[in-house]
């Protein structure tokens, strides 16, 4: 039920689920989407690259999205965007870190030229549409993020981005306590907050303590230090930095995001290095090990990122020898952990020492934990919750954080993709649900990827494939070659000879007795022979390849 | 270099990993062997069931193969014996429940029949070839768990098993310390001690404390309570069934493992279950909630386990309701994380009060911890010492253990598959390698899927396959049929209308080509279509498809 002159505040990505942050306020013909982000797919998307919000929504109502308002520069904020622009080009809007490394995106797609790029910091007030919107600053682990504030006839809603509250940053971008107090003094119709760490007691830690461990680590490492961190973090990379600094040590470089993020953080100022400290890899080798540090990506244990390279001596300028010092300043995000392990085995056997695991300072999250999210709620005080940015159980715990504070159960929602809660005259309501789901990203393809071609991939990588090849006369439908049996990835004899042959002997009679029975129904053909065949080498090998009878006729 | 009358300690499995442990010990021409586990795949072994150890070794020296010695019945200690007899058939020598658990694989496989199975307990003493083998018990998370001492003319090799020190056990099956001590008393020559949690500081908690968390919750628990967890660690079902009898339950099994443990470990007096308190789970229907608790596998989050199937409502007779409580009495083992989240989600979803995570007391680990090993090492205080049951990191931790307990560094031997430690009139070295690795198990082939398989799997899965056949006259090799393009897993139109067209085109542009020039050889045929194809479709999609060229011959 659809009502005019009513607010309306849905996701299309990032509830449900961590990454791909797709959200959409709507006041009658005004549409504006805060952030386009992506998602990484697990191992069951077989040969997919990339996970991106489904925006038939947008799409079906193209003529009413006003613009795109990014939080920050991170992935599952910004990841997206390309492929949205492609479809949907409109306005978007960002802080100067945050446009920069989207920018970085959108020469890699060939869309900067024809793009819109408007930026914005805190003290910015826009107009879209009818949508009169602000800002405010909040603290990160990326510099320049923002909390956007929507005004709007039904009242006022409340987007957090992602935040913690780091009262010692490092740079000293401090969350603006003062900005949120007034917001919220004002009154805030509907908060929607990031629910990442929820299920976290406590309080997380500032990110000026990585500092000190750090420096204790690079102090004590007799020879050379790496660090792997997310490149995306400036302030870990100024940390980082700074310990090299304070022993004298000159620092590489290793991991192509690393090397971007570092040259635009440091020429807009987010980053401070020292001139003369950053060196190639290969003048590397010419100092003594105490005085060299490297900086790079690979923290959660991506094959072909930096780290990943390093334990298996895959550089050929540097490599990592025994006495150095391996810091991994990043906790596995699950479904990393694998990885991650086996990475820091191989740094073990080439004779490092591997600083790693949760318990050693060198990582912070950059997300708040429960008290924060209390802090938030409470300097918001909203009259309805929507918890976002998490998997179900994080936004059901930042559910029960907002009861503890008072708001009412039926006034908080908790939506998966799709559902829409609408708002009029202080009323909400969640009933209604547009399009929304993933879109997958295989090479240049986006979306033609579905159930059928992964379901099929699944299959293959199981237990392979058999083809049945056979050639048949036109006229009277006898066999003039096969049928042939070629597999890929199914079995290697020695232990099945025979079995591939006798497989061969039971097409043809299949082929044989079905023939007799109807020359022309292909289909009937192809069905017997996969029935036969299959059974015949389920029974002698517990396997059950993909079968693909092609008939070819002449 | 082999030393006649030597002593040589090696393993086929279980370094630099976990998981398929088996451990040899070689006095001249008599070869012992310790356990003979199985690992589970990681993602990568595209279809693969199950990963056994290279028995080559075994099979090239068969005459001299005495027996297996089993220290417990945990997976990665008997998963591989059913594969093992089936290529050497050699006398088994195990607790009683070890022996029960063993016995109920071999029945899967047809074995049983044809196997000797040897009952041993702590006070054992067997002779096999010219080896005095005795035994002292130990504590870990399944019952009847034993160490196992060789005395050689050498001098004394110690196998400690999988151990704890939990000095409150659950049924009071406790490490012998006294008999620990005896053994190191008389001097060890080489200890063989696992590494699992070498990595962890202090002691680990005992598992009396998960019972008291257990009652707590099935106290609190208003409906039904469901408790997920290891089926062979029959101390914390001992403990589940305590807190359902303390609060009026009935019990309900479900997962067939859950079912196989209880039965074994009941009938042989390891578990003591009160008269009708276990029912079917249609019966537990009838019920008053507060009145039934449920029993299941699947704790690490298996996909076809019984807490995955509950949390997707998969059993007919048995449904998580809200305001159920579903405890989760395991950590998840690294690799396990995302699969155990999902569940995790799906049973808030539910309404479920589910308990997880690390910090909820549900549940503590059956390896000892730092201050444990270091326990073990003073007890023994061996000459050499070899750390096993671990991946490289572990063995590392391990080996930084003992040094910092004085043994030598150059006594301290961390070793891969296959390395043999030779020990003579009191030297050890590490030299010589015999043939070690990983064997497949897929359906009934034991060890046919190997690298070539392996890669096409992997190929197939990620950009499925292109099959181009072509029917050619043999005469003259005229084009009769063809070339028909037929792809699976690879893409799916319409965003790619018209690609696999002129694909076609291309291939029948290709063969003619190269016709002319040669009719006969078909693997340049063949090669210069997967050319030709594969850099078109790469250019246009970005997808390298497994290209499958066939030509039929009539």
């Amino acid at each position: 039920m659809s009502v005019t002159n009513a607010l309306s505040i849905f996701a299309l990505g990032g509830v449900y689920e961590i990454g791909k942050n797709m959200y959409v306020i709507q006041y009658d013909d005004d549409i504006v989407v805060i952030d386009c982000g992506s998602k990484f797919p697990d191992e069951s998307y077989l040969g997919i690259d990339l996970i991106i919000p489904d925006i038939t929504y947008l799409l079906e109502n193209r003529e009413k999205v006003r613009g795109l308002i990014i939080t920050h520069g991170h992935e599952d904020h910004i990841g997206g965007i390309p492929y949205f622009l492609k479809q949907l080009n409109i306005p978007l809007y960002g802080t100067r870190l945050t446009l920069g490394l989207v920018a970085e995106k959108l020469k890699e797609h060939h869309l900067l030229h024809d793009s819109e790029l408007n930026t914005i910091h805190s003290d910015s007030e826009i107009t879209l549409g009818s949508l009169q919107i602000s800002f405010f600053q909040t603290n990160h682990s990326i510099p320049d993020c923002l909390g956007v504030v929507f005004d709007t006839p039904e009242g006022t809603v409340v987007h957090t981005g992602d935040f913690k509250f780091d009262l010692t940053p490092v740079n000293n971008q401090s969350p603006d306590l003062y900005k949120m107090a007034a917001i919220g003094q004002k009154g805030v119709l509907v908060l929607l907050s990031e629910s990442t760490n929820a299920e976290r007691s406590g309080f997380t830690p500032s990110e000026i303590h990585v500092g000190e461990h750090l420096k204790e680590a690079f102090t004590k490492a007799k020879q050379r230090v790496f660090v792997s961190t997310f490149a995306s973090n400036v302030y870990r990379l100024q940390q980082v930095i700074d310990a090299a600094y304070l022993t004298n040590r000159k620092l590489v470089l290793l991991g192509r995001s690393m090397v971007n993020v570092v040259r635009i953080a440091s020429e807009q100022g987010y980053l401070y290095i020292p001139e003369g400290m950053l060196i190639e890899a290969e003048e590397a080798n010419q100092l003594d090990p105490s005085q060299v540090a490297v900086l790079c990506t690979g923290s959660q244990g991506e094959p072909n990122a930096a780290l990943a390279r390093l334990s298996t001596s895959g550089y050929r300028h540097i490599k990592v020898r025994p006495g150095d010092t391996v810091i991994l300043s990043a906790t596995p995000i699950p479904g990393n952990e694998r990885n991650v392990t086996r990475i820091v085995d191989n740094l073990f056997i080439l004779g490092a020492k591997v600083i790693y695991g949760s318990g050693t300072g060198m990582h912070v999250s950059g997300h708040g934990s429960q008290e924060e999210l209390k802090l938030m709620l409470t300097l918001m005080k909203p009259t309805y919750f929507i918890p976002i940015h998490g998997e179900y159980r994080m936004l059901q715990q930042h559910r029960i954080l907002a009861e503890s504070l008072g708001i009412e159960t039926e006034n908080i929602f908790i939506i998966n993709n799709g559902d829409v809660v609408d708002f009029h005259n202080h009323e909400a309501w969640q009933e209604r649900k547009v399009p929304a789901g993933s879109t997958l990203v295989d090479g240049l393809g986006i979306g033609d990827v579905g159930t059928v071609i992964l379901r099929d991939r699944k299959h293959l990588s199981e237990d392979g494939i058999l083809v049945v090849v056979v050639t048949r006369s036109k006229t009277d439908g006898k066999i003039l070659s096969g049928p042939d049996l070629i597999s890929r990835g199914f079995v290697f004899a020695p232990e099945f000879e025979g079995l591939l042959e006798e497989a061969t002997r039971i097409a043809a009679q299949t082929l044989a007795t079905l023939s007799e029975e109807n020359v022309q129904q292909w289909n009937r053909l192809k069905q017997g022979i996969r029935e036969s065949i299959g059974q015949y080498l389920y029974t002698n090998t517990k396997r059950r390849p993909m079968i693909l009878p092609i008939i070819m006729e002449v």
